[in-house]
């Protein structure tokens, strides 16, 4: 079915109020007024983040259907609230769709929005449908709030302090390694799990809750272009450098497995893999257990990698040749 | 200048950092860290809106300069944010750019975003930077305050209540006409007022924040798809129809002088020409001299075009043969 068969842009927006719009309450005025009114909140802080994907760089249809394209739209927007240690609240989309879009598409890919809010938190609250003629385009912004004064910013690492991370390194990016080498089906027989690290990526938003909880949290983000080029830049805003014991580094079985099927270097993947979505924790050496502690009681693996020194990227060698500058910084849209 | 030769897509938001960030308060964290936080607010309540462009829907290369379609795409945002009759608070701006987009028309394009904003109110308080292989995509979320329960939304039309209207109608869709007819050098002779309503629209703030500050108007939206297409949605959220008079409807002489050197009817370019980006306004008879007023004070042209009647939508006609349906309802991106 068309979009222009159920009545087009303003027909879909009222198919998303009748589909999702079960509250009687003012906020969802936001799905079909001009802009979304928020009920006034307590004390907190509200923090708000926003992230776009595009078709062809972030997904490919052929490896991602349209549920798990909205699924990833969401996690990425939820993954930088809980990077902030954040509870999510209000989330806006804004679509660019193309003209013969299906309409069962286009609900496949709200599901996938709508299961991946429900699951982690954020509440559809407004947005915007728009013909784009070349590719699909999902811009997100999400709202969430934090204890006042608790919310992680990228600059309060200082030399000294132990570098956290939750989850596994690397998984992403060798999901995209075989996606792209063996197509989706063969790369789905070779590890599930690898493809959906990079289709449907977890925010850490329960993680990043604990963490914050314990008010211990010297600096944070989310890991979405590769720890040695996001760690670069959480170090660049705190004006100290750091040093990673790669054989510390989180890896799955799967990523070893996957990586000599593949082709590629299982350690570098980690290193600078992008979109692993996890977060990077940076906690005074005495405070480590209560937070290793508190992220855990998520059900959320947390690995202590390295520390933060005063200047220098550092990363410990598997090959026992002594200290080395890493290779490479992790992804940007523009590099050349 | 290419992107990746200022260090790329972080090299550019230092760069915007640098160009627009004087603040020392945490509200510019947006730039730069996962999220953006705001500081608290008092009682009023937060709306929030999100409105996306697309290069070859809502804009052209050809026609429109980079600095006028972020003015373009901030001004958008702003009117819906006028249309609720609130003060714009803090700006989010997701870009997805060509990989060969040289940092000037990139600089030139936040330069038409921040001075929209310096003019009008929003301050930019993050964003994100993507490649887009094929077209310039530009999501701006856009936030404000309105006091408590003065926020104007479109279901509060009542049978007997008074439509009244901002500026001039058709000025935008009249400038597109004799863009693509004649080009921008040409159209720029014909008439430099119809292109600058299609390429730099006006966000009507200040005639939003005056007519909500009366407390006297019942609903309000802003025109974006055109006034018939517009008013039936509104109609349609209150449960009632319309009767407007076309005679009535404010129209500047240089559509009149476009219509007859493009060939195209200014009546139905008023009726149903897109963009306009006026306000509607909807109050009761003995309203409408208060609310004129304080609308007028701010400057902002304002006209009484019809009524809301029970059921039915209505043009009078100018030839006097009776009233008659109007014949096209309005933009829609998915329209057969």
């Amino acid at each position: 079915m068309q979009i222009h068969e159920i009545g087009g842009e303003h027909g879909y927006i009222e198919r998303i109020r009748t589909r999702f719009g079960t509250d009687s309450d003012r906020t969802f005025l936001g799905i079909g007024d001009d802009a979304a009114i928020l009920p006034p909140h307590d004390g907190r802080e509200v923090i708000v983040t926003t992230d776009m994907i595009v078709e062809n760089v972030h997904f490919r249809r052929e490896w991602s259907d349209p549920y798990a394209i909205g699924w990833k739209a969401a996690a990425v927007n939820l993954s930088d609230i809980a990077a902030m240690g954040g509870a999510p609240t209000y989330t806006f989309v804004a679509l660019g769709v193309k003209l013969d879009e299906t309409v069962e598409n286009l609900d496949a890919l709200y599901d996938g929005i709508m299961d991946c809010l429900g699951k982690y938190g954020g509440r559809l609250a407004g947005g915007d449908t728009n013909s784009s003629p070349l590719n699909l385009v999902i811009s997100i912004t999400q709202m969430g709030l934090v204890e006042r004064s608790r919310a992680i910013v990228r600059t309060g690492a200082t030399a000294g302090d132990r570098i956290l991370v939750t989850g596994e390194l690397g998984n992403s990016a060798a999901g995209l390694s075989i996606l792209s080498q063996f197509g989706a089906a063969k790369a789905a027989e070779i590890s599930p799990l690898l493809v959906l690290a990079h289709t449907r990526p977890i925010p850490r938003i329960a993680a990043g809750l604990a963490a914050a909880s314990t008010g211990k949290v010297h600096a944070a983000m989310d890991l979405s272009d590769g720890l040695l080029g996001d760690i670069k830049k959480l170090c660049k805003a705190s004006g100290v450098g750091f040093r990673i014991d790669s054989e510390k580094l989180p890896r799955s079985s799967e990523l070893t497995n996957a990586a000599c099927i593949g082709g590629f270097d299982p350690l570098q993947t980690a290193l600078v893999g992008g979109e692993d979505y996890e977060l990077l924790l940076i906690v005074a050496p005495e405070d480590v257990d209560t937070v290793l502690t508190a992220v855990a009681s998520t059900g959320t693996l947390v690995t202590e990698i390295g520390e933060i020194v005063e200047k220098g990227c550092t990363v410990l060698p598997t090959d026992g040749t002594g200290e080395q500058e890493p290779k490479s910084g992790g992804w940007d849209h523009f590099a050349s």
